[in-house]
């Protein structure tokens, strides 16, 4: 089965609010085997959203509009819809008389405007929103059979009229959907895909990489009959793909990589310091991210300018010869966290995030060092490209990928 | 003129990346006089994605698609446009040399896969990404002019190719649109809407405001035949939106609230220093976003567990008797990090980022603490709402916002 969006308001094709709603609709509807191979973003525009009905009527057999049910002059979902099949508006008087309550209960008057929420048509059937004002609308083409739905914009109301109106109006057969998520870090997507080579060729299971600020994500989809059926074909695969990628994989699904560092540090009852430079408090931020991160993040400090850096154990001799920016800084960053905050690892990174503030370093650099329970001391680095945002969160999930690599090592 | 917009993607049509590339599009093409009608997102397949061109340049001169540019057989944007067009593609040697370096430069060899980003053809000009691996394409469409131009997803790359390359390619007639954003810290939505009135009732100017991460952004938006004729509309109600806002407005357009924290800072010759506890590295991370922060923001610590915070001169007694999330805690960490880092300002914020972990306030109490020059100390709290992350950045803007103002006052 074949699906499609649309999705109204000029709001939305000029982007002043984002449409999460199509994501909700599309995952929902691919774990029952209903694919949407397009979405349609139109103006408030009755011409425009007619077109747009007709012609995914043409290509799916399933139409889901969102938004345009208000009550103004600019909601024109439910005009077009009628338009496109041909119908005229009849008043739902017991609708009409539950939304004229709803007012009521809430000391306003009824606005006439609102008239038209109280419509259905010879095709049309509405669906209840407990939660507002729109009510949705469920249309079955005539002749054709296929169905026209059309719920509110607002993702509360959306939800819920999706779930408890529309999926059972639509009996779907069970899911036989299998997905895995695999979550590197440490490895671009070019050489990512190398290592996978023929692998990403296969449609059922078929592989895809997602490159994520945290690293890139690899997700193994696979469909059958049942959703045993789909976990079996798909186990091979996954398997070929956990060998493939050895060493690089941190974690599956919703997995995150400081939830697996703050786990791993947990399960052997250790704690983690961080000194950061380059990245400027984002380490420490990802990191407080995770609940509970407490148990194991003892402390941490942004040493920022060099004034700080001295403060946190980095001896004149060291920033002179070396600089701000260097292994030797950054080990001395390392080794001062974990003595000064106690704790059995230690992590520092030191780095230029841009190269016109007589940084000493090309903009990119970059210096991790970890500080292990032993006190030995394990340096990284790497250039990172990007703009300054970019470079922080580069810079600050390399050195996570540094620190969980020799987490998994001990 | 009109252009139309076509997002590729599989990962966009099924939700699970926001396209935040059209805001930014239709906004900077209205502001040129070129409007939108159809936004359509297509996944990753070449006979829809040739299917969505040739259908947009039925109804708009300008074709404008976003991502699918990049070194894998899922990227099909380039394969879409030459199929649409009837061309053949050429490899531009010189810039397979530059890729070839780039890659060199990194210390990585050379993916063969990406060789299809030194694509060209007769009627195809690449556009230079100085930011990222995949060039952008601009096609003048044989015999009718029209022009269908790709540039790559990832929005940095995005707006600096659309900005430098293809907006000084279109010649597009100056804009007689004027907008200024006020950017506003704490103060809510509807209570600054109060405060607007019916000055938000009008059309030319218009008034918008936006919920925003940093606090409501309210936008005065006027056109008129010239820009200076649209400055000069919009004026008095921008004195008037100044007005009401009073003391909320700390900036204007691109400025950022750490910006101009740190402006101000810098401006007086003054330092800062953070000790974080509730928003943990998130402060110090927006801070160091800003470019040469360094030179006003001196350090900064994370004392998330009680370890850290009696490291950072909480005395036992405090922690016993208010708890670490207290007033008294949240000041003797201002007190700390203004004596321990020399600095002439110091923030402090401690709260319950969530309720199920033994914190002893409810989830989204808040304590800010603002260490003066003068040495006097200022509270202030809140309850904040929301997720986990919303909490961390509720808090951290609330927090700089009551150092801002207090930063205004001296």
């Amino acid at each position: 089965m074949l699906a499609e969006l649309i999705s109204v308001g000029t709001e939305l094709l000029m982007g002043e609010i984002v449409d999460s709603n199509a994501a909700f609709i599309a995952q929902e509807l691919k774990n029952r085997g209903v694919f949407i191979h397009w979405k349609t973003t139109v103006g408030d525009n009755l011409t425009r959203l007619q077109e747009a009905i007709s012609r995914a009527l043409t290509r799916a057999d399933l139409v889901i509009l969102g938004g345009g049910l208000g009550p103004t002059d600019d909601d024109l979902t439910r005009e077009a819809i009628l338009a496109t099949i041909g119908e005229t508006p009849v008043i739902d008087t017991v609708y009409l008389e539950t939304l004229t309550k709803w007012f009521q209960s809430r000391g306003r008057s009824f606005p006439q405007a609102n008239t038209k929420q109280a419509w259905v048509s010879k095709s049309t059937q509405a669906l209840p929103n407990p939660v507002g004002t729109a009510p949705g609308w469920f249309t079955t083409v005539p002749n054709t059979g296929k169905i026209i739905v059309a719920m509110p914009g607002p993702p509360r109301e959306m939800k819920k009229m999706f779930l408890e109106q529309l999926l059972p109006r639509l009996s779907l057969p069970q899911n036989g959907f299998h997905y895995t998520t695999f979550r590197t870090v440490g490895i671009g997507e070019s050489h990512l895909a190398e290592r996978l080579g023929a692998l990403t060729q296969g449609s059922n299971p078929s592989i895809g990489t997602y490159a994520r600020r945290d690293g890139v994500h690899v997700r193994v989809a696979s469909s059958a009959a049942t959703l045993i059926e789909a976990e079996a074909l798909a186990a091979p695969t996954e398997l070929e793909v956990r060998k493939a990628l050895s060493g690089f994989i941190y974690g599956t699904d919703e997995q995150t990589l400081p939830g697996v560092i703050l786990e791993l540090l947990r399960s052997k009852g250790q704690t983690l310091s961080v000194i950061e430079s380059i990245t400027g408090g984002l380490i420490a931020d990802v990191l407080t991210d995770t609940a509970g991160s407490s148990d194991a993040f003892q402390a941490s400090a942004v040493a920022y300018s060099n004034t700080a850096k001295r403060h946190f154990g980095v001896s004149e001799s060291t920033l002179e010869q070396h600089g701000a920016i260097s292994a030797q800084t950054t080990r001395a960053l390392a080794l001062e966290a974990k003595t000064r905050f106690g704790s059995s690892w230690a992590l520092a990174a030191t780095g230029a995030a841009d190269s016109s503030l007589g940084n000493t370093m090309p903009a990119g650099t970059l210096f991790v060092s970890i500080a292990k329970p032993d006190g030995s001391v394990v340096d990284a680095a790497l250039t990172v490209a990007g703009d300054r945002r970019t470079m922080k969160e580069r810079a600050a999930f390399f050195a996570l990928g540094a620190l969980w690599r020799e987490l998994v090592k001990t």
